[in-house]
């Protein structure tokens, strides 16, 4: 089968096999997935589902307690007689992240404990302006120590992570392109990490690169290997998950599904470039068909209330949401060409725009798209909603505790 | 950074670490995936290549050698005093695989050893019509017969694998649809095993993909871990390396780009849309454009006169070409957006079309791809050119042995 690239690539051709120790860390890490992701989990269920023995699943899960990062407890009931196997759950209230969100029209924090529980949260709207690199990590970095201030003393920052619009550099985390960027190379990470104190370095990513990560780990695409996410605000971004992987591209930059031409010679696009999807369909394309383009009219709301007058019968209304659920169409008819995918998702502002267009969507992908590649697709949209963004950049943040779940705690307690 | 999604990946999620049988397993397979790709190496090489120690790589390689794959030399000449340290060589002409490509112009087949030998080939002009399996694997398997007649008695044949222009179900390596394909389902490596009749199964594969593999391996892209092969016969198919591993999808369909619709409402496509990269850049849209379509004008020799028209002042020529590469550049640069490659590699009759329009591809890819994406793109034409499917193939042939070295050698001595 082709399916499985195994004997090519290259990590694998240069690697050797893992040490003890490296086996030792490796299910560690896993066991800690098992509950960040799953919840709490029974002992017996674990030993079944990692297919280690019991010995080994105890050993680890005393490993994990006696760093904090996990406690055992008797289950709440079982239906079952006999003794009843301890449940392994995430010390969610002790070990925790901060993750940032730096969208168009709002800024949000959020304090997140392993397991994925938001503990605390903080936002404020933005205005759409420059991108002032002091006053945003500035304003982030202050909710960060209001929140930190309310914690109790035997709580432990293990990470920090933000989602930012634009194009982070893979090689250093630098933001290298986005909306009203005003310089080339922005050191955001750097710069909160220095206004936040903790010793911690920030993570950061795209938007939709974590938005997408969001929805395959706790959203809509949970186990589902092949999945491309379409987010939609000011512009239109994307993240692709394949074979299980997060698309980066060989600069971080992967997933970039708004500047795909799907109207060669139509709008003009802040690219630069014309007829690119975000062109099309992003929201100022939308309210502009609809002729509600103008001052104070702008953002999710705006959008919703195009839908709304559609549904009301407002005939201008159906006509934009028409034309841009097609060229929405035509763009995910090329993707599923391209990927694919088991599902497609919307969010952001094209959860809005799919809702009140899937029949366009639908008819542009039975013209485009090739029937085995859409016989089985999935279309939906997302689960966790304006949430994916913070749970994503939480998920970032966490992915070196998982990674190396003693090292990280070693650190963190030092 | 973004660039590792390593948490959140499911398979990580599920397993458990590797037995010291794995962990063997592993190695064995992965110091004869060195000398299957990197051809003759020493011992002392191969310890720090693989990270291992030196009683390890004796271990494992007296272990392959015992198994008939791979033998131990002295080196022809050593720059240096002392004691050579011995060379590991595949065993080539001992242990092989057969390799078929299905083209539409041609039928081929090679005998390629361990190491990526061409040990023996056979190939026959096929007429552009119906896919007629019994007729084609027929053929197909008497050239491997002749082949295997002349083979000597230690020879041992560890697999078999074929590239056919089309899709090939993940589940199942059916043929779901391609050029001329009679039936929806075309069970072509079945039907090729039962004509070999060697017991072993053949995998099949889509030709773009394999030859994507190819280069990947032993082509132009080796160790670029983000590639985007684009073929041209016919149609205009992809192949896809996206992190080190080829872009499968969920059904085994990936990289179809050539459906990509790049020029809405543009030239019919056989697919049943309009505007495709392939309908627009495909040998028929160049060979119409040059007014050169016709009865005995076609495959690479019609492309080849065309760019040849071109370059000898040709004014049609250069027109048609123009406009193919105006419309392959649009495409390279929706690709480039979504993907960020570091490489973009034309195979097949995309290689004469962009060698003779590669100022075209530019200046689209300046116009519509993002600057941070393509300032360090490379675009490259195929290094093995018509070899590259058949080359993949082996590969995939191969792929198994090198998953599991001695379980492989051990059924086939049986």
């Amino acid at each position: 089968m082709i399916g499985d690239p195994q004997p090519l690539k290259e990590s694998q051709t240069m690697r050797a096999g893992p040490s003890q120790e490296d086996i030792r860390r490796h299910n560690l890490g896993a066991l800690l997935r098992h509950v960040h992701l799953g919840g709490p989990t029974s002992r017996a269920e674990l030993t079944s589902k990692m297919g280690l023995n019991r010995s080994t699943i105890m050993a680890l899960t005393s490993d994990l307690t006696a760093a904090g990062l996990v406690r055992e407890e008797l289950p709440r009931e079982t239906g079952r007689a006999g003794r009843p196997s301890l449940v392994v759950r995430p010390e969610s209230a002790r070990v925790y992240v901060f993750a940032f969100d730096v969208g168009p029209d709002r800024l949000a924090v959020a304090r997140v404990g392993l397991g994925g529980v938001i503990l605390d949260q903080r936002e404020t709207a933005r205005r759409r302006s420059a991108f002032e690199l002091d006053e945003l990590t500035g304003a982030l970095a202050g909710f960060a120590r209001q929140m930190r201030r309310k914690t109790r003393d035997d709580t432990v920052c293990v990470g920090a992570a933000a989602a930012v619009s634009g194009g982070v550099r893979k090689a250093d985390g630098v933001v290298t392109f986005g909306p009203n960027l005003k310089a080339d190379e922005v050191p955001f990470g750097e710069e909160l990490g220095r206004k936040l104190g903790l010793g911690l370095p920030v993570s950061v990513g795209n938007d939709a690169n974590l938005a997408a990560l969001a929805e395959h780990s706790r959203g809509v695409g949970v186990a589902v290997r092949d999945l491309i996410y379409l987010h939609g605000d000011v512009g239109i971004g994307g993240g692709i998950i394949a074979g299980g992987h997060l698309l980066g591209g060989h600069d971080g930059y992967g997933g970039e599904i708004g500047h795909m031409v799907v109207n060669p010679g139509g709008r003009v696009c802040g690219c630069g470039s014309r007829g690119c999807l975000e062109a099309e369909v992003g929201e100022r394309a939308l309210l502009e068909s609809a002729g509600r383009f103008g001052a104070g009219q702008q953002g999710r709301d705006a959008v919703r209330a195009v839908v709304e007058a559609a549904d009301r019968g407002d005939i201008v209304a159906q006509e934009a949401l028409s034309r841009v659920g097609d060229w929405l169409g035509l763009g995910v008819a090329n993707l599923v060409n391209i990927f694919n995918p088991e599902m497609v998702i919307f969010g952001g502002m094209l959860r809005e725009v799919y809702l009140g267009s899937a029949a366009q969507v639908r008819t542009q992908l039975t013209l485009h798209a090739m029937a085995p590649q859409r016989e089985r697709l999935r279309l939906r949209t997302s689960a966790l909603g304006d949430a994916a963004t913070l749970v994503g950049a939480a998920e970032l943040a966490f992915a070196h505790v998982l990674a190396d779940p003693l090292e990280v705690l070693a650190r963190a307690n030092a």
